[in-house]
């Protein structure tokens, strides 16, 4: 049989997930694709994803690939992998893309949301998917801030310190931040974002919106580099993968 | 010191709870309400509610009372429940009532709605909250046949035959479906409800959207109180408790 290469568009609820990347002993998203393709394939299939997705980050959309001689037609794995995944991961669809299609090497833009939860009291239904925020913000200061993150950039102040990754500089081509009822959404894309820069970035806009960070501070943080000067880490949960563009 | 009468307004998400109502050995809202408030005032205090809620079933306002001696002021319950409380449940606000008040007695109109995710992908977000249903629908036979509820009817028909109470008549003073995106609504208003009645009518309106049922035989089963040819029980994770007024 001839080799093909399967591409999954998948989403997931990352509430009760140890993050995407397999794990032994752990509940991941990578784990239970690979549990439910071997199921089909009685052998060892590994999956390659975008990029990987933290402990509690949801994604609404993220592209995976892998390599099988099955003969199933394509569209059909989604109806053929759905049935075998539990209820917080499914297969939006499925297609057959070129051998050499690799899901996280052939990225052109990747874009995330976050969510903030602005209300006095804790909704319930949006506990697991937004950061509840119960405290004043200025939206208008976050979107100003927000605009500041655009263009190429050396991200570095806004990466996690143990991100290992050799440049770290990374162009953003769209950047906002608005509101919708009680929630504040900042979307963010860019052509590839470094281990919790999204959730830094978020924590920045908050600090901006409290005025303890500076739009003259937030520009000063590309040359300085000062991960310590830059706001706190967004919690995991407001964090959604939205797309991936090839 | 004089016994106070606290009204609570709550919110809760209804997946990881076996219903409102205290049972030993299972987790409900009633068990989680009772136990933080035996925290608080260092006896037994048992809290009254607008109804029970089955297993699933969400509450975005749920209404309690119980009677106390503590001297708490009365908005201050919420901020000092809260903490204690799970993350599902949440007290939205607190306030002294007339000693008579009585949460379940005194119900005017409750307003239930009902959700259903029509699309051909599980939306994992809303998996726990919306009856997932991949199959056509006719919104405007749906629409049509809400209104048919609408006035005083006997809805033995319309309720679970465990049903105990005497009166199976009840007064519907709003019902109507409408969709937004891929959401559908059902929402009712009436001075009361049965057992699993929401849920029997969300399962007739499918029914009617389906042609099962007609227009002539749903106002038939008003008078022939045939539960066996009224629509299926809709799934529980779909319904809410939206609204309880006094």
């Amino acid at each position: 049989m001839a080799m093909k290469n399967i591409k999954l568009e998948i989403s997931y609820d990352g509430t009760n997930f140890c993050g995407f990347q397999i794990q032994p002993e752990l509940r991941t998203v990578q784990g239970e694709l690979q549990r439910s393709l071997s199921i089909i394939s009685q052998s060892k299939i590994t999956i390659n994803a975008s990029g990987r997705t933290d402990t509690g980050v949801h994604a609404r959309k993220q592209v995976c690939n892998f390599l099988t001689d099955l003969d199933i037609p394509s569209y059909k794995w989604a109806e053929v992998l759905n049935p075998l995944l539990p209820d917080d991961i499914v297969i939006l669809n499925s297609s057959e893309v070129p051998l050499d299609f690799h899901s996280r090497y052939h990225v052109k833009r990747k874009t995330y949301r976050y969510a903030v939860h602005h209300n006095k009291t804790l909704d319930v239904f949006r506990r697991n998917y937004t950061w509840f925020y119960p405290y004043p913000l200025d939206i208008t200061r976050m979107q100003e801030a927000s605009q500041l993150f655009l263009g190429e950039h050396d991200f570095t102040a806004f990466s996690s310190i143990k991100a290992s990754v050799k440049s770290k500089i990374r162009i953003i081509s769209s950047s906002e931040v608005w509101q919708e009822g009680n929630e504040i959404y900042f979307q963010v894309t860019g052509n590839g974002f470094l281990y919790n820069m999204v959730r830094i970035m978020m924590g920045t806009l908050i600090s901006c919106s409290r005025n303890k960070i500076t739009p003259t501070e937030l520009i000063d943080l590309f040359s300085t580099k000062e991960r310590g000067k830059a706001g706190t880490t967004a919690p995991a949960k407001g964090l959604t993968l939205w797309d991936v563009e090839y």
